[in-house]
Parts: C-alpha cells; sequence; structure tokens
C-alpha cells in the first residue's frame, strides 16, 4: 500500500528540527520520503491544500479505565481521591464497563490528535481495555495496576495473583499489531518490595516498560518513607526501577538526590500538569529537570482529575504553571512540543517507531487546519500547538498510514453507540460502588 | 416573534439556583417562561433533544485588535510585550486591519459560547471594532484604549484629542443595538491625571462603564508609584476611578488596602489567569478577594498573552491554580461559572440584562451536546463548564433569541473569507510595525 500525501507543512520537532514544506510517500505504513514535490506515480494521492501535519502527539500517563469516573471525584487530594473514590469506583468496573471506559477514552484521545499512549489498567479487566486499542487503532502500552498490599476497597490480590496475571496478559498482548504490553504497578504504597523486585525482573525478561506513579503528593511521599525508610525515587532506584525502561509519573516531590538519579539512569519523568494542579499536588520542576537532563514526557492522567485526555491542554498548561516560577522565557514551546511527541514515544518504547516525521518511522501524524479561527493568522506551528490549538482544528488523523480520524469522527466506531453504552455502564459502576 | 425551546436542561447559576430540566419561551428576544413543559402554541419550536443549556458566556477582558497579533509576542513580560510588540503593532494598525482582527477575534468568541465581552481597543480605529461587533450580533462595550503620555510607538495623543473622541464615540455607539461604549483610558503609565479625571467625569455622564488595567504586574506597579507616588489602585480611588461601574484588569499585585477598597467601592476585578500566567505576572489571590466580597468576573484578554479567546480555558485555569496554592476545595465550580456568566455581564453593565437563564433576561446561550466524548459521562453540568467543556461540544449559540452560531459556523459572515483576509492584513500590519 502506497500513499503520497500532498502539499503539507510537516513540522519538524526536536532541538534541530525544521519543517518542510511539500509532500511525503508512505509505503506500508512507513514514510519513505519528505520532500518539496513527490511524483505520486501509481500511488494513492491524499491532497493537504496547505494544512499542517504534526507529529501523531503521544501521552505517556493516562488511566482508560477511569474514563467513567469523569466528575465523580470533584476537589479531592491523591490521598482521598483514591482511597474515597477511585477505588471503589475501579473495584466495581466490570468487564463491560471497563471496555466502554477505554473506548470512551480512546474517542477523546484520537479526536484529540493523540495517537499513542501508555495506559495503567486497574487491578483487573486489563483484556477489556486492551480489546478496545486493539479495535481502535490507537498504539498503546497498557498493563494492569499490580497491587498486593491491602486497602480499604479490597482492590488487592496476592503477589502470586498479581505477577501470574500481569505475565499471562504481557504474554499474550506484548507486541500485539500496534500493542505492548506494560508492567504496572500502582505505587509504592500499593505493592510489596517482593512484587515490585520481581516485576523488574519479569518486565526485563520480556522488553517490557515498567510504569509507576512517584512522589505525586507530600502525604504519599511520607507513607513511601514510613513503609520503606526511604525516599521515593531512592527506594524505586534501590530496587532496581529506575532506568530507560521505567517510567514514573508526577515526581514533584524530589530531593535534589533523586533527581540526580532520575537523570543519570535515563528513567523517564511523565508530568501531568493539570492533574497536579487538580489534585492539589504541586508544580513539578520541569525546567530544573530538563536542565538536569532527565528526560520528560506528557499525559493527562486520568478523566477524574483532569478532566479530560486533551494533549494540547497538557502542553498549554505545562509552559504556563513555569512562567511566574522562573520567568517567561524558561520551557519555550518546542521543549514542550518535544516532550508530547518524541518524548512520550520515547517513554512508551516507540522511540525508533514514532513520535516525528521522519523517514524511517510510521506515518502517525495529525493534520490541522491553520485557518481555523483559534490560531489564524498563526505563524509558527510549534507555537500554535504549545498554546492556541485545541482539537477542534485537527482536520484528520492517520496511524501506519491509515486514516483514524476524519472530519470530527473516529473511524472505528460509532459516536453515538459509545456515548450511550458510557453512559449505561457508568451509571452500574457508580450503583455498584455506592456513590 | 416568538419560540419555544423543548426539552433542554437550563442550568442554573448562581448559589441558590436550580437547573430545570424542560422547555423554555421566548418572546421578542426575552425569556418570558422557563418551566418543565410548555405547550408552544404559534410558536416557532426549536428541540433541543435533552441537550445542556448554559447562560451565554461573558469575558470582561478582551483586546478584539489584538486578534491578529496572536503568536507574534512570546515569552516577554508585560511592558517589554507592551513596547517591543504590542504597541508597535497596534501603531501599525489602519481601519482595515482593525476591522478583520475584531472579525476573527468574535468569530473565535461566538464559536466558543462567548456572547457578550468587554472589549478595550487600540488608541485609533475603534469604530471598525464595534462594526465587526454589530455586524456579528454579539453583545459588547468597546472603548478607544486612552493614551496621552508618550511613548516608544507613538501611540499617544493630547489629552483633548483622546477625549473628544471618545466621546464622539460614545455618542455615536453607546445604547446602539446590542453595543455600549466604555471608557477605556489603557493603564496608569498611559495617561496624565488630567485625562483619568476627565474620564470618570465623561463615562458617568453618560452611564458607560470605565475599564482600564491595574497591578497586573511589579514592574508597573513600581512604574506608577514612582509617577503618582501612590499603590496603583489607591491612586486610583483617590481620583474617583473606583466603584460598580469600574472594570479593573487584573489587580495581581494589591495591598491589604487596596484589596479593602476593591471590596468597599464594589470595583470589578477582571481576572485573566492564562494571561497572568503567560506574561509571567502572578497568580491573583482571587478566593480571598471573593471571601472579603470583591465582584470577579473573567476574560481571555488579547490573543498575543493567551493565545486564544477560550472562556473554557480561563475557567479551568482559574480553578486550577488556586488548589496547590489554597488547597483542593477552594474556589468551586459553581463560583467560577458565575464569574464566567453573571460576573461578567454585571462588570459589562449588562447584570439585569444577560448572564443567566431566568424570566425577564434576554434569551442569550449556548447549547451543548452532553454526549460529546470530552464530557460523556459527566453528571453535572457546572463541573462539566469548568473542568471538561471545550467549544468543541457547543451545538449552537443564541442571542436575544437568535441564532448567531450553528453546527460549527458563525452565521453572520463566511468563515473562509474571514481567515483570508485577516491573514492578508496580519501580514500588512507585521511589515509596517517592522516586526
Amino acid at each position: 500500500m502506497e500513499r503520497v500525501f500532498r502539499n503539507g507543512l510537516w513540522v519538524g520537532t526536536g532541538p534541530d528540527a525544521r519543517s518542510v514544506q511539500g509532500d511525503a510517500r508512505v509505503v506500508d505504513g512507513v514514510i519513505v520520503e519528505i520532500a518539496s514535490e513527490i511524483d505520486p506515480g501509481d500511488a494513492e494521492v491524499e491532497e493537504l491544500n496547505g494544512k499542517w501535519v504534526f507529529p501523531g502527539f503521544s501521552q505517556s500517563h493516562v488511566h482508560l479505565c477511569q474514563t467513567l469516573f469523569r466528575g465523580l471525584a470533584e476537589d479531592l487530594e491523591l490521598l482521598d481521591w483514591l482511597g474515597e473514590r477511585i477505588w471503589p469506583l475501579e473495584a466495581a468496573h466490570d468487564e463491560d464497563s471497563t471496555y466502554w471506559s477505554a473506548r470512551l477514552g480512546i474517542t477523546e484521545l484520537l479526536l484529540g490528535g493523540t495517537t499513542s499512549i501508555l495506559d495503567m489498567g486497574s487491578l483487573r479487566h486489563t483484556d477489556a481495555t486492551l480489546t478496545a486499542c486493539e479495535e481502535s487503532g490507537i498504539r498503546a502500552a497498557c498493563g494492569r495496576a499490580l497491587m498486593d498490599r491491602e486497602n480499604s476497597s479490597g482492590l488487592s490480590e496476592s503477589m502470586d495473583a498479581n505477577l501470574l496475571g500481569a505475565c499471562d496478559e504481557a504474554d499474550r498482548w506484548h507486541g500485539r499489531g500496534r500493542l505492548r504490553y506494560a508492567f504496572a504497578p500502582r505505587f509504592v504504597p500499593s505493592c510489596s518490595e517482593e512484587l515490585l523486585r520481581a516485576v523488574v525482573q519479569e518486565a526485563r525478561d520480556r522488553g517490557c516498560v515498567i510504569h509507576t506513579h512517584a512522589s505525586e503528593n507530600e502525604a504519599e511521599v511520607e507513607l513511601v518513607r514510613s513503609l520503606t525508610g526511604m525516599d521515593n525515587v531512592e527506594y524505586l532506584h534501590e530496587i532496581g526501577m529506575t532506568g530507560g525502561d521505567v517510567c514514573l509519573a508526577h515526581c514533584i516531590h524530589l530531593t535534589d538526590a533523586e533527581e540526580r538519579i532520575l537523570a543519570e539512569t535515563g528513567t523517564h519523568l511523565l508530568h501531568c500538569p493539570s492533574s497536579n494542579l487538580k489534585l492539589g499536588s504541586g508544580v513539578a520542576r520541569i525546567p530544573e529537570l530538563l536542565a538536569r537532563g532527565v528526560r520528560v514526557s506528557l499525559g493527562a492522567d486520568g478523566a477524574p482529575c483532569n478532566n479530560g485526555l486533551d494533549i494540547f491542554r497538557e502542553m498549554r498548561l505545562a509552559g504556563l504553571i513555569q512562567k511566574p516560577r522562573l520567568g517567561t522565557s524558561v520551557l519555550g514551546p518546542g521543549a514542550i512540543l518535544e516532550m508530547a511527541t518524541t518524548g512520550g514515544a520515547a517513554a512508551t518504547g516507540l522511540g525508533s517507531v514514532s513520535g516525528s516525521l521522519e523517514v524511517g518511522k510510521a506515518a502517525d501524524f495529525v493534520v490541522v487546519d491553520p485557518n481555523h479561527p483559534t490560531i489564524c493568522p498563526q505563524v509558527d506551528p510549534v507555537v500554535a500547538a504549545v498554546y492556541s490549538l485545541s482539537p477542534a482544528a485537527i482536520v484528520s488523523v492517520w496511524i501506519e498510514g491509515g486514516p483514524v480520524v476524519r472530519d470530527g469522527r473516529v473511524l472505528a466506531w460509532d459516536a453515538e453507540e459509545t456515548a450511550r453504552a458510557a453512559r449505561d455502564a457508568a451509571l452500574r459502576v457508580r450503583r455498584t460502588a455506592g456513590l
């Protein structure tokens, strides 16, 4: 299958990147040429009419299973948010409700130009999330939230059940089409050290990413200290859970030593600015961490702490919140766009596959109308992406050279059926949870 | 003209407000009845099919003349942003470019559900902005930016020229259709005391609102102190420029005495959270000010310090930025929705006319699809409005009972013509300004 996309502005990312006005040739889902003019020959032609083309956006921290809980856990801090709302709601999920939760979330993600995600599921029903991902065509690395310490919602299982379940899922899903498996211990307070150490082993045996939360909230940091006698990232480092295959969401409250660990080990920091403000967690020191060499990517986190899954809001907020702290010129739009594209792809284990518009990478991209009234008469597409763009300006979304969104509709499934079934499932879960 | 809108959820605002599921009857642009079921009789029927209806949103601080400068003044603090970019660009405006700037901005505002604005123009060409407002059907109070102190861009005129021009505009536009005139001295550093005192007189003689900036930036506050020997709001109070007809944008850096002046005089504070972060100005103490009784409303400010005109981004950010400062339960969504509706209408002098869905008020409202994937399966429309909603979920927008937006299009004019002309005008202005 060969397609030539004609007359777009192919937006470059990264410090040395240039944008190219012209055409791109895609063969079997891979970009083989970008040039000012390409003779399409017998290839199918897609006319872009001067529109802007961004790499597909990548979100390295989402929870698709929580989409149905949007608006059900307002104005709480992390530990209450989990204990009073999210864990009871997750415990009330069934296979069907988890599927519709994922499908609703993927709909929002694809309409908003996100083409790859690193997702953390709940303890159960992760197959339902992976099934919805597979049907949609999105690139996803997903894994069950591993939890073997007891909690008030009964959302835990034995260490063996956790591990066997995750390994079984990994063996069935990792590398299947556009899917990967990610081992996802929820966070230190939910996991025994035995489980965490076993996860490191099993994930590395299989070439899977490890995805967890760390140092999001001061009370959580205290709790980890009381459980382990160490600071959170220091502890994770001690048990082997740092490195280029480890993804730590949030990392707001770090010591100097922990910042150094992240930088030296190449551990990925998954920055979620909306969630960090919504849960009152704080503002991560992203410019300082980038200056130390920490690898940073972006995610919306779950719908109940955001309350959406829009990468543009995350980019914009990532920039805005640093300016009163450190001055207006800190953290330029280029660095933020990188977090949302190459940074996310690298965290998800897709660094060589996706995240930028380059020959040899997959044709995962987002076509945007530069004349949309929210960005017109914008001159710099990178500034526009970070501070002006919203899903409303997206014309189409492509993964591996095939369309997944056109004219504001996800092609994989029916929007009305998704909304109706998601609503019904949400009511059932709330009733079961007694919320 | 009589219309019955059937089967909507009419969202209440204010502390005692209830939402009503049902119908509304509108006669000659005014809501005369809201009830669970209304017999339409001979009235024209508009079927809402269970959609949500919000009051038209109100933004009490925008600069339509700056829409063409979107993306042209990145990563600067206020005084550099003005001196290096905004004033040279405003000085380069002509009548035609100002018209297209306003038309582009109004397009974005209406598509985003904003039905009334308090706008500050530039020193010149304010007729062009008012003409675009009139054509569009938006409710607007506009006025030229009065500036009689010299600056490096030559964007100033004599005190007499300022005052005669503004009074002439006021006499021609104030009360014409949905338009009002607002006297708009730019800020203390741009205006002589003689001009400011005359503005108070002329505005009050005509029943016009006074609209200015105050205490946005620490360097500005210092400059005002050096010019007047007083703190900014203290000075404005001294010369009579406080009260229920006075609207002060920003007010981030206030003394305790100034906070008390705002509360005691009923002066309106126009809060612009995106702009305040983008220019590195700081975070206004909105929860503390509300607790003292200060009247607060919201605005996007101009496109070059935002970089858009989306009320949903402002509501969301107004909530998010306070949580790490003061805790997650501070500043609930109801208070934020009030700022964006009744608060803005009151500041603009439209408190008895618009801003809420009540019998006797104008039928200014926004119809939203509750099944849109960005808000489904949301349960509380107030939470949805503040934290989830975006223009993408808007189905239609109505002012005085007539449609101004349907199916993502502004009805007053052609979108492609607007984008093309705005682009051409922006190029011309940039060239004239040498930027």
